[in-house]
Parts: C-alpha cells; sequence; structure tokens
C-alpha cells in the first residue's frame, strides 16, 4: 500500500470506530466532513517518512502516530474556524464545520478529534506498550501546553509576542511533533529529528503569511487576509515579502540539511522537495518567471 | 496523604506542568481558573476510591487517572459554559473561563485541558506501561465518541433522543469511566466496576435535573433553568418531581447495591451516602421534613 493510501485507511479506520453505534447521526457526519476529503497530509506524510528513514519495524504504531497527528490537525483546523476565532465560512475549498454544522457540533467535533487521537494512539499502541508513554508525551507535548499549537493560537490573545515564538508554537509544534512520532514509534531516538520538523514548520508558516498576504483565498481553500483583519502577526507585514520569500527558501534548504544520515534520506528529500514546490504562492513563482 | 488532598496535588502537579516555562500567560490563567478551586471533586473521589478497593497498588498511576477524569471534566464545563452552548457566566460560584478570559480563550483552555488529560495519563503511565493503553482506552470512551460526553452533548442538536441514551451519554459515561478508570489502574477488571458509575450517574443527572427545574442558582453556583432554556430533555419535565426524587433514591440504593464484594467496600459506601446526602436539593429535603 503506498503511503497516502495507507494514511487514509488509518483514517477512515478511526473515524469509523467514533462514528459507529450509538453515535448522534449529526456529529458523526461533522467527523467525517472535518477529516474526509483532507488536505495535503503534509504531516502524517512527514510522520510516517521519519518512521519509514528508522526502519518502521512497528507499523500499527506508526499508522497510530500519523493517524492522531492528522486528526488533531483536523481539530485544530475546525476550533480556528469558529466564529470566536476566524469565522471561515471555508476551508479545503468547501463549507467549515460549523457552516456546515453551526458552532455547537464544530466545537464538540474538534474536542471529539482530540480525544479520538489519543484513543487512536493507544489503540495502536496496545501490542507496543514500551513505547506507547513517550509516543503520547511527544505527541501531547505538540499540540498542548505550554509550548505546543493551542499555545500558538493563544498567544494571538497577549499585547505582544516574538513572532519566532508564535509560529514556532503555532505551526512549528506540530511538525516537529508529526517527525518525532515517526521517531518513536519506530523505536528511534526523536531528538535527531526534531531540526527537520522545525525547519519545515518554518518553511510552511512562511508559505502561509505569503499566501495570506498575497489574498490567494481560492489557492488555499480558505480565506485570505486573515492575519490583517485579525491584527495577528504576520512575517509579510513585518520582513517583507521578498524576505519573507528568502526565508522560505532558506527553511526548505535547511530541512533538507537536517535530514540526519538514514537508509529512506533519499525519500525524505523527494517529499521536501515536493512541499517545497506545493508551498511556493503561485503568484510568486509566475512573477520570478 | 488523605484522598482530598492527593486529588488536589496531583491536580497541580499536572496544571503546574501545562503552565510551565514558554506558557502565554492568559491561557495560563485560564488554566488555573478552570480547575481551581474545584467543586465536590467527586469523579476522581469515585476513580481513587474504586483504586484503592482494588488495592491501589499503583498510586502513580491512580493518580494520573483521577486527575485526568477531573481535567475531562474541568474541560467539558468551560466549553459547555461557552456562548454557543449554555452561555453562562458563571460556574462554581464565580466567573466562568469565558466571561472572565473570553470565548478564544476558552476554546483554548478547553483544548488544552483534553490534551493535558492524555499527557498526564501517559506521564503517570510511563513505569506501568501494560496497564496504559487500557486506561486511555477507558477514559477516551466515557469522553469520546461514540458514546462519551461529547456525544451526550451532541444529541441536544438531534431532532430526538431518549432521555436515557442522552443522560447516560453526557453523564453518566465519565461516571462510569471513573469507576473503570480506577479499577484499570490498579490492575482490576473493570467490567465488575459498571453498574456502580453507571447507577451513580444516573443519581447524579436526576439531582441535576431536579436543581434545574427548582432554580436553584446559588446552590448549584451556575445559572438554572437551562434546560428549559435551551429546550433540552429533563427528566422532571418527562416525569414530574416525585418520581425524579423517587427515581434518584432508587439510583443511589442502586449503587451501593453494585459494589461488588472487596475491601474497600465500607468506604465507597461512605462516599455514595455522602454524594446522596449533597445531592438531593434542599428544597425537597426541607419539604419532606
Amino acid at each position: 500500500m503506498d503511503t497516502a493510501a495507507r494514511i487514509e485507511r488509518a483514517l477512515k479506520d478511526a473515524v469509523d470506530h467514533a462514528t459507529g453505534p450509538g453515535a448522534p447521526p449529526k456529529i458523526a457526519a461533522a467527523l467525517r466532513h472535518a477529516v474526509f476529503p483532507g488536505g495535503a497530509r503534509v504531516r502524517p506524510r512527514l510522520c510516517l517518512a521519519v518512521a519509514h528513514a528508522c526502519g518502521d519495524d512497528r507499523p500499527v504504531l506508526s499508522n497510530a502516530a500519523a493517524s492522531a497527528i492528522e486528526l488533531l490537525h483536523c481539530a485544530s483546523l475546525v476550533h480556528d474556524d469558529m466564529p470566536c476565532f476566524d469565522d471561515a465560512e471555508t476551508r479545503r475549498g468547501r463549507a467549515s464545520v460549523h457552516a456546515a454544522y453551526g458552532a455547537p457540533l464544530a466545537l464538540l467535533a474538534g474536542d471529539a478529534l482530540i480525544v479520538l487521537a489519543f484513543e487512536t494512539l493507544a489503540r495502536g499502541g496496545s501490542e507496543t506498550p514500551d513505547r506507547l508513554a513517550h509516543l503520547i508525551q511527544v505527541v501531547s507535548g505538540a499540540v498542548g501546553m505550554p509550548t505546543g499549537i493551542t499555545a500558538g493560537q493563544a498567544w494571538e490573545s497577549e499585547p505582544a509576542v516574538a513572532i519566532d515564538t508564535y509560529h514556532r508554537a503555532k505551526t512549528g509544534a506540530l511538525f516537529i511533533g508529526a517527525c518525532k512520532a515517526g521517531a518513536v514509534s519506530a523505536g528511534a531516538d526523536p531528538a535527531q529529528w526534531e531540526g527537520l520538523g522545525d525547519a519545515l514548520g518554518a518553511a510552511y508558516q512562511a508559505a502561509d503569511d505569503l499566501r495570506d498576504a498575497l489574498a490567494e483565498s481560492e489557492e488555499m481553500g480558505k480565506p485570505a487576509g486573515q492575519d490583517e483583519a485579525h491584527e495577528r502577526p504576520n512575517m509579510v507585514a513585518e520582513c517583507g515579502m521578498a524576505d519573507t520569500k528568502a526565508r522560505l527558501e532558506q527553511h526548505v534548504a535547511g530541512a533538507i540539511a537536517a535530514i540526519p544520515p538514514c537508509p529512506g534520506a533519499a525519500d525524505l528529500q523527494a517529499l521536501i522537495k515536493g512541499e517545497a514546490k506545493r508551498l511556493m504562492p503561485k503568484k510568486l513563482v509566475r512573477h520570478a518567471a
């Protein structure tokens, strides 16, 4: 099974479990809407690529890790889009969960996805209990407090924050978590994979800031101009377009350089180069050409 | 250390971890506000009472289980109180989290508490990995989909639901989870503890419906009359005050009868009798006297 199919299969198993017998129908539909069809699935692909590079001797556990990372990402999108945050009506080119099912079910669906992520880890880890506690700590550190993506968004309610601190928590933490979770699920030391996740998260955030500033709603599948509208720190506003583009390219190069020597290094390089191409806003590519 | 002190200590350790170095200050304050000072802490007390009855040979794990159950309960209260649900300005006799910190931080604080619950389980379970996967599945089943407390609230968005199904998910699931988590953390079979949790959850929900219908805001520390205001199923509306009071008494008797033979049976009986006294609305006690 190729990686994309493996991820969709693992996510389907997880969501099927949550929407099984006894589930209220509307929230069950909201959960499926939040997870399928997905976006680029970049975080779970990264997680499995790192697991593969580390030998992937426990694919049931690495599947669970990749699913959990993606479910947590989906949860954060559902809650981000709610009226009390971005109030975004669209996501991935169609109605956001609250636009389709209302704010109460969006709130509950996000909560249920967070719970499902950890339940999925436990179900996938029941045969490899020696790795489970560490894996959960890596994943929870990426999304929870004090420095996970929850903290990243909470910085938006503070009077001031350094943009690097903000971006590292808001976006970098889950990329780092994806890399480290892949390593831990394969029984490897996660520390040497932190640099890769950090660089990729920074690249991704620079690209997101560029697209938001360029107002590429259609390309993003969600409303653009959100940072300015919500007075959030944005690298383009702070450093300018050219500097942000240069930083994006530096972060991509940094990510490739951060891959430790391993059997799957070539696959990882290919993944990163493909992402770099996908991340660069079309307008900037056309402009350069 | 007595049970109450043990619970507060374990919760403090968990919240200290989440609000440690790097945490944005406002959400850190919101997390503390959500957890301290607590209510009756009935679910973690129940969890530890069951663990005690089962030998409590791994108190680090049972502390983690009790904390996780309470953190998840606190998370549900924070999200319940938000404007898109009950829009309640008060909780436990003071400002609800969204009233004190705004809806965005309340949403994030609830999310962070859910994550923290599972992180706390993993941290407490690192020395007892053989019990961790099962424990997480018991806890996630109590709060997530398809039949945990998230599902319970999601039934409020459906056109119709049987009141027993609704109450068992909305309230019973976490009482059952507290009992089963106590058993699993002590290495015991959780199945024989389900009846106790189920009966106590039903008693608690009957009491809550009575107090809501009696409009005892002061006694509850939160706005009363919410079920009628939100057109939610309420046992008093369906069965009348006298029948609901009779059911509450039956559920308490059922809970005592459901305690399996064990060394801590007397402690558990005392806990349940104390709760029964606390749960019965003062107006009904005065009326009877």
